[in-house]
């Protein structure tokens, strides 16, 4: 290849194929493929979105990962793994498939063991690497074979308990583990706790890693010579191990090592390399700059832990297109700072996620009555059942989602007590760009089987302010389920309702067909009831459902008697979802009326470009529920002479 | 009262009607009260079953709470709740009431803010303590009111990642709160992990303690003198506060006192002084003997944690009665254990069970293949997941109640990854004794709506033998749901079948009714089906429906196109649980025969002293269900007029 035409060298990023080429790099060559990595994940994020705070901070972490271990024989697992853009650039993923980030056929902003043989473990919620690493450093341990382990954990994974109880086992479960601590002060929003702030002081104290490396030499220099010497022998017989333990973590019997330069690519892998060769679990501690090389994300770490399209020179997010209504998350943070300001009993608490879930208002206007408790959602369950004890309305806020990740909570303690606490799901329905891990499909099947609880969702953004205000005039548990992003752009009315409990609402009436519609899909019904009766000559009523416990036993029943056809329809899976609900009732009631249920397919949905893709994909554009609904209805009359047979 | 006649003197404890007159006692008199509560909870105990070791072991410190602190107004938050039997003692809930402990009317075995206004909060899983009375302690502080809050919590408490979580939050949240940390170095088996190992050493370094608390005047008494001052200066001066900060809890913010003899009344109440006054969090270290003052349970510490009725002399289990099957745990752990020495790639991982859930016979017969993770779901779901990445079948030994602690790891680690690893759920349905916080009546509804699971429930102990079987050779997630209890009596075959996925079996035919009963329910349905025939001259058939998910759709739709009614039957809550599977696939195949669904009503189900008590007060003795099915065939063929009409 003796070419030496004009043509400017290739990116060394485009002859990356795979690790081996990372290893082959010149070390001087690194500090140039690491522009090149953070070009690239600055001008693809910028178009589509995502993790791009976290991904600038670990570039020449990731690097000397892969030039030190060699996957997919040793196994990386990272938490979380919205950090791991830069793994996957170095995998085998860029290009192409990396431009398409987020959106459909291509890549996932999260790993995935479907995606590469490179993903040990795929994730995207926190917590979960130390565990899982554990589990494979174990099987290897058995197996006897010798590949390495590493967890590449952020700090916000050590507010979490799943991480907590892993470091309780570690010791007691294998000799041979190595734990990233990529440490950057944050979590999504600037981190919180106790051990946030010791990591702090560990880093910024110079003294702690003379003292803690180097305490022999320490003492032995002191001037009383011998005799200093004698009593540090006595001191150290005395107190046995406290001393040598005083890091946090040696006293769950890791070694500990740092703090690191976590972007000193030198000092990384001198690290690393002891690390492979210790015969005791390992953590190192890596100081890392979230947001490193785009200014605008140094400044703003919240805003580009996972941005929306951005002006990677301004750093101005993409204005929403001009009358785009305010987005949901929103209108429950500005409606629950209202309530909070006239009401110092309402209390509202997040893990981690002000700005996500909208909670930032109130911690800008009524900071008193708001708690972040890090990403801790059980925590924050207990805690919301400790304050309502004492006659506190706390709102927790924690998307679909994650929500799964306090299920005990929420049964044991807040049910079952039947305490007053409202949890606003925001994310329930698709998250399209994130994908399985965030969609929040599940949450109306694992809460309804609950006793006591009342579940919701508003078909419109003054429909949240009124549940809202109606959860806050109940006297037990109360969950209110509504989509990511912009509302319906509905007025908000100036005096919020209070919604009588279990009632929904007739929005039009139809002698063929009901429409029993859920929060999100009442437009949609809205516009299928008008296209049937137009194309189809039917006459289709349509119902805002509001409550899928209590469910409107009255009216459904009421209509049952005399509609031939109810139809569900839910943005949520058809597995013991709304429309399961329907069946139950109807049942109940000996009532044999033909339903079709309209929601979710029983199957983990990909990410994807936007929510339309999504149904499209899935057998719920508007047309395939159009056909379907049809198709019931001209089946009907067949159906009636089958049972009669 | 100068009545001097010769009746024996009443016994202190039946004096006792609440808090007040506790603290009335003489210091001298709490001796004669502890060894009359250790004999009421013998007492009590060996005739009801109970967790007896926990109690005795706390019973001085229960006493020397009462003394120091005033309930309701302070307020106790015990951990689990099973060591609240003495609480209840003092807190008007002794004599009858508690000689009726765990019965239909008498007392919970847990603590329950309905049954007495000195419950502050109610438990009954492990780990809720510490973070409720954190919301308990920062209501106070926000009300600006001056009351105690008490968490006393178990160490196995410090497994459970809640704890942990609300560890990492207490000094952000308040500067008032007091955590007792009652070590008695078991959870329910012998406590594992590090933290345990850690508080271990410092209860036995007598060093600790001295240079803990006096850690200035050990360093002054060195003999080097006024040189030695100066070292020690400079020397403080550089370490900041690393070295004071030595015990993992002062890491956390709290102040850490003791460890604390906690049979030592005096000591015991001086502590808790101190604490009152404290103005920073502060977490006392109670040692304590688990069973202290029975023999038997001293000894067998695990045998006691949780005992049926036993000998109160000899500390032998009352036997079963003669010809009683084995108990579904032990088939499982026999069955496990005999499949793990044929495949090295078979585990058992338990969270602190070994002996509830059957695993205690792996542990014995094949110690490398088992693994106790102590009371921490979430790891034990996730280690076993990173475990099946690597080609290993571990099964999780989990209890469907406790499960539910680990719902996001069955969904976004193991389900969405569609790893193999099984979950053996024993105390699926009622732990009659236990009550509503060890129930298992949500399971099916809260797995059924998550893809890729396999949910199946046999009908006797050699189809369990049967689903493990299955669930090994199956290339994803299965679940096995099974009762307390003994088994129906059936043999256990030579070698296991590999059960057909999805197939139910017909046990008897049919053509007026079919009975779909999910395995408890079977051999229930059996007789009804006889009962039916007899009496009512119906022709009545029984299914042994095997799987939830998938269901037998092919079995069932044959059923509903030829029988006039299809009966469910589950030990579980009818809310999205087997019987609305069964809606759900007549519906999709737009089926309207009649479906009549039983199983347990949407309300939390109390303790009582059995089963069958428990069935009758919920509609569900075998004379309700008959009932039931009877008018339901009777009302059929008006409800066929009416959909006519």
């Amino acid at each position: 290849m003796n070419d030496t035409s004009a043509t400017p060298a290739p990116r060394l990023l485009d002859t990356i194929s795979g690790p081996a080429d990372v290893k082959a790099l010149a070390p001087a060559q690194l500090p140039q493929l690491a522009q090149e990595i953070r070009d690239t994940l600055i001008a693809v994020t910028a178009k589509n979105g995502g993790h791009v705070g976290p991904n600038l901070g670990v570039v020449e972490l990731t690097i000397a990962l892969h030039r030190t271990f060699t996957t997919p024989t040793d196994q990386f697992v990272f938490d979380v793994a919205h950090q791991g853009y830069v793994h996957k650039l170095l995998t085998g993923r860029g290009g192409n498939f990396f431009a398409k980030l987020r959106q459909t056929d291509g890549a996932s902003g999260f790993l995935y063991r479907a995606e590469s043989a490179h993903d040990a473990f795929g994730a995207g919620h926190a917590g979960t690497a130390l565990s899982a690493a554990l589990g494979m450093a174990t099987a290897r341990d058995l197996r006897g074979t010798d590949e390495h382990v590493v967890a590449v954990c952020g700090d916000a994974a050590f507010t979490c308990g799943v991480t907590l109880e892993a470091l309780n086992n570690v010791v007691s479960s294998t000799k041979r583990l190595i734990v990233i601590l990529n440490d950057n002060e944050w979590s999504i929003a600037k981190n919180v706790g106790a051990i946030s702030n010791y990591l702090n002081r560990i880093s910024t104290s110079q003294t702690y890693n003379k003292l803690h490396h180097d305490v022999e030499a320490f003492f032995k220099s002191f001037p009383a010579g011998v005799e200093m010497n004698r009593a540090y022998t006595k001191w150290k017989r005395e107190t046995k191990d406290f001393f040598v333990e005083s890091s946090l973590f040696e006293k769950f019997g890791l070694r500990y090592l740092g703090p690191v330069d976590g972007h000193d690519f030198n000092a990384l892998q001198k690290n690393l390399e002891f690390a492979k060769h210790c015969d005791v679990p390992v953590l190192i501690h890596v100081l890392t700059k979230k947001g490193k090389g785009l200014e605008a994300a140094v400044n703003s770490p919240e805003k580009f832990h996972g941005a929306s399209p951005y002006d990677p020179e301004t750093g101005l997010s993409k204005k929403p297109a001009p009358g785009t209504p305010p987005n949901y998350q929103d209108v429950f943070g500005q409606a629950l700072t209202r309530f909070a300001k006239a009401d110092r009993n309402v209390l509202g608490i997040t893990g981690a996620m002000p700005s996500g879930t909208g909670l930032s208002h109130l911690a800008a206007e009524v900071p008193g009555q708001f708690f972040d408790v890090g990403i801790a959602e059980e925590h924050a369950v207990l805690f919301a059942a400790g304050l309502a004890t004492k006659g506190f309305r706390p709102v927790c806020a924690i998307y679909s989602t994650f929500l799964q990740r306090a299920y005990d909570q929420v049964i044991h303690d807040v049910a079952l007590q039947n305490l007053p606490v409202t949890f606003c799901m925001d994310r329930a329905g698709l998250s399209p760009n994130d994908g399985p891990t965030h969609h929040g499909l599940f949450d109306i099947s694992y809460l309804r089987c609950v006793p006591n609880v009342t579940i919701m969702q508003p078909a419109n953004e003054d429909e949240l302010v009124d549940m809202l205000h109606t959860s806050l005039n109940l006297g037990g548990p109360a969950f209110i389920r509504y989509p990511r992003g912009a509302g319906m752009g509905v007025k908000i009315k100036a005096e919020p309702a209070k919604l009588p409990i279990g009632q929904a609402e007739v929005l039009r009436q139809g002698s063929n067909i009901m429409l029993w519609a859920l929060g999100a899909m009442v437009p949609e019904a809205l516009k299928l009831a008008e296209r049937l009766e137009t194309e189809e000559n039917l006459s289709v009523g349509v119902v805002n459902a509001r409550f899928v416990k209590p469910l409107d036993r009255t009216l459904l029943l009421s209509h049952a008697a005399c509609i031939p056809l109810i139809v569900t329809l839910e943005d949520h899976t058809v597995t013991g979802g709304f429309g399961s609900a329907v069946l139950e009732v109807l049942q109940e009631a000996s009532c044999t009326t033909a339903v079709e249920r309209i929601g979710w397919p029983d199957k983990f949905v990909e990410h994807g470009s936007s929510v339309e893709i999504l149904r499209a994909a899935h057998g719920l554009s508007p047309d395939h529920i159009y056909r379907r609904i049809v198709d019931r209805w001209h089946n009907l009359h067949s159906e009636h002479i089958a049972a009669d047979v």
